[in-house]
């Protein structure tokens, strides 16, 4: 059973000496006994995503740096690398702390950090994977970064790289695609610490455009805005090393491009409801779903059932929870019972789960989901008959900074 | 300044031995120089909160047992119970561990829990609570999740308390009011480990109602309800020792009902934008905002800045936050930038936010806020001039099982 010790390397509440602790789960547990609410990964299918997606890339011949903001697990980051990824993006600078710390060597923060006590850490975090022959790449989008990024970064022995991001329609950071990014590259180039590697492109919007015809259409407006920002370079006699960027939801578009050379999706790892309410879009591969919460139901009437799993246990920012039935069945009907509840409802005619019963939940939005949870429960053999096989920690967890 | 160090006791990313570590902040550093983003609590303001509710519950001779499921932290149950509250209240087992282990005596599942193992460990908590004079109790609403908590304790040598939970208009949990409710106490009081306690009846929907006119409204109805109850139990010859129940929006109307002895409002201690917006109801103190995401200006253009909080650090299942400004200026409007940023937007010819600066939010909901971050940053003398005096560890943040 699953109570008593606690998981190696996981944190658990309760830690402290002399009092019970617990555990969601041990490794060897059968799939049935996992506590809940737990975040289980179906190892099976996130493999077959892995391949699917190393497949993708080789054939388009673009490198793959999934991003990490979306599982947050230096195993999984090493596993991606092992399957032919460059190296893993993430959004923050303790992120890639948390990451490095964990043994990944090769990390890219996808975002502007301008806080000069945060750049003394990149800074230090740089010439650490640099130590052990690794690398730290950064995004910028304003003069005042660079300045402040080169400051951080005096006297340092390696120079890092250093990509300017520009707005393809996201409408949050970047700069206007046009002559100031030019002018960015060069003052990139003009400091010794410093060098230009190319261009963050990403419209996180477009990944989630239903219909593949709209997703089409909004791609191909970056894609022109791109085209075009390479034209000024190439007018500027500067050169872009590489454009980065694409989602889950958009890849085949800049795969397929010519012009990106790396694609950032990281979402087709886990999957989630949102993504699979895309329209299949046959350029893309199929991704399946590979991560579930696990609840249980702890109180029932004639009118619906109670789960034990609300919004602490999985974000809602991207719409509720699908039902999951491993076992077959209509799918119950999931509504929002609050931070700790859930409230089931069935068909007319069709039965509610009994007390106690699993339910199997499909979060919305995988990425912040993840980031309410200390481990992932790796199981194989599936959902019914499966066995855990490994617990994985969540080393970015709450890495906000 | 804030790099560096981590903070005793406070979990940090990058942890492992030898490599780059943060913390947001130390003791003794100025407000200014919290790192971002950061959840920041101000203590005076707390502490004002607390003496008003304290105030209230004597003036109305009723019992506090404000809900931990809001502030997770044992060391702010502890100061409650110094304040004059007899406990608290927490929703899922492993935060009463969390909360036990780091010292919290008297602990109330306010909650249904029917899992044998989980019920083993709620069984454990009991005894090690016992032995060290404090106590835990629980509640129930079926006939089965008696059977099994009896089972769990059969052979404790003390009875522990247990609530029968009714719905009184949550539609979530809880029997409907009525003759099943007497059935259970009974069932309950037939067991030798179980000792009935009395009524969990708490209707969550209704502190949100925005009008003091329709709070008032829900909660005539709630009273009538259990007033029926208690009417169906002294019919029945069987005693009542206490109903427990009510939460910041409705208080006054619980605690000046007669019949309602124990009040779990948690809210009241941070407070949050989705309760602000609430008609202010005469009979109720007026709880000051003492929550905080501190954030800063990360990207900037002429339309919008660009802020480091998105709903990773803050919950937006009761609605995006709000800016708050110490330094005075009309309030910039913060827009859903996705998991890591805000976008903020001024009034026409107002200027926005500085690259670097800071930028204060009150979160929509604090409850699933809280269970965001490991550590609240708690300041005093103000967010412009103060200073850090202490950094509370969220002991039960992730305790979702």
């Amino acid at each position: 059973m699953s109570a008593a010790r606690p998981p190696e390397g996981a944190r658990t509440a309760g830690e402290a000496e002399g009092f019970p602790m617990y555990a969601a789960a041990r490794t060897g547990d059968a799939v049935a006994d996992i506590d809940t609410p737990a975040l289980v990964l179906d190892l099976d299918a996130m493999e077959r995503n892995i391949a699917r997606m190393a497949a993708f890339a080789r054939q388009h011949g673009v490198r793959w740096r999934p991003h990490a903001k979306m599982h947050k697990c230096a195993v999984l980051a090493l596993r991606l690398v092992a399957a032919g990824a460059v190296g893993a993006c993430v959004q923050k600078t303790a992120e890639a702390e948390a990451l490095a710390a964990a043994g990944v060597q090769d990390l890219y923060i996808s975002n502007e950090v301008v806080a000069p006590a945060k750049l003394a850490r990149v800074a230090l975090l740089a010439r650490s994977l640099q130590q052990r022959g690794g690398r730290l790449a950064i995004a910028v989008d304003s003069p005042e970064g660079v300045d402040r990024l080169a400051a951080a970064l005096a006297g340092a022995q390696d120079a890092i790289d250093v990509f300017v991001e520009i707005d393809v329609g996201q409408g949050r950071c970047g700069l206007p695609p046009g002559p100031e990014a030019v002018q960015l590259a060069r003052r990139i180039g003009a400091a010794p610490q410093l060098r230009f590697a190319g261009l963050q492109a990403y419209h996180g919007k477009a990944q989630h455009l239903r219909s593949a015809e709209d997703r089409r259409a909004a791609m191909a407006a970056v894609l022109l805005l791109v085209r075009d920002q390479l034209d000024a370079f190439a007018e500027a006699g500067l050169a872009v090393p590489l454009v980065t960027g694409a989602g889950t939801g958009s890849m085949a578009h800049e795969a397929g491009s010519g012009i990106y050379g790396e694609l950032q999706a990281g979402s087709f790892l886990f999957m989630d409801a949102d993504y699979a309410g895309n329209d299949t879009d046959p350029a893309q591969p199929v991704f399946e779903h590979a991560l579930f919460v696990k609840s249980q139901v702890i109180s029932r009437n004639a009118r619906h059932a109670v789960c034990d799993a609300g919004h602490k246990s999985h974000a809602i920012d991207s719409g509720l929870p699908l039902v999951h039935r491993p076992e077959g069945g209509a799918p119950w009907r999931y509504a929002n019972g609050g931070d700790e509840h859930g409230v089931l409802h069935a068909d007319d005619g069709q039965p509610l789960p009994a007390l106690g019963q699993a339910v199997w939940l499909i979060p919305g939005h995988c990425d912040p989901t993840v980031n309410l949870h200390d481990t992932l429960v790796g199981v194989r053999g599936g959902l019914l008959q499966g066995r855990v096989e490994e617990l994985l920690r969540v080393d970015a967890r709450g890495a906000l900074a």
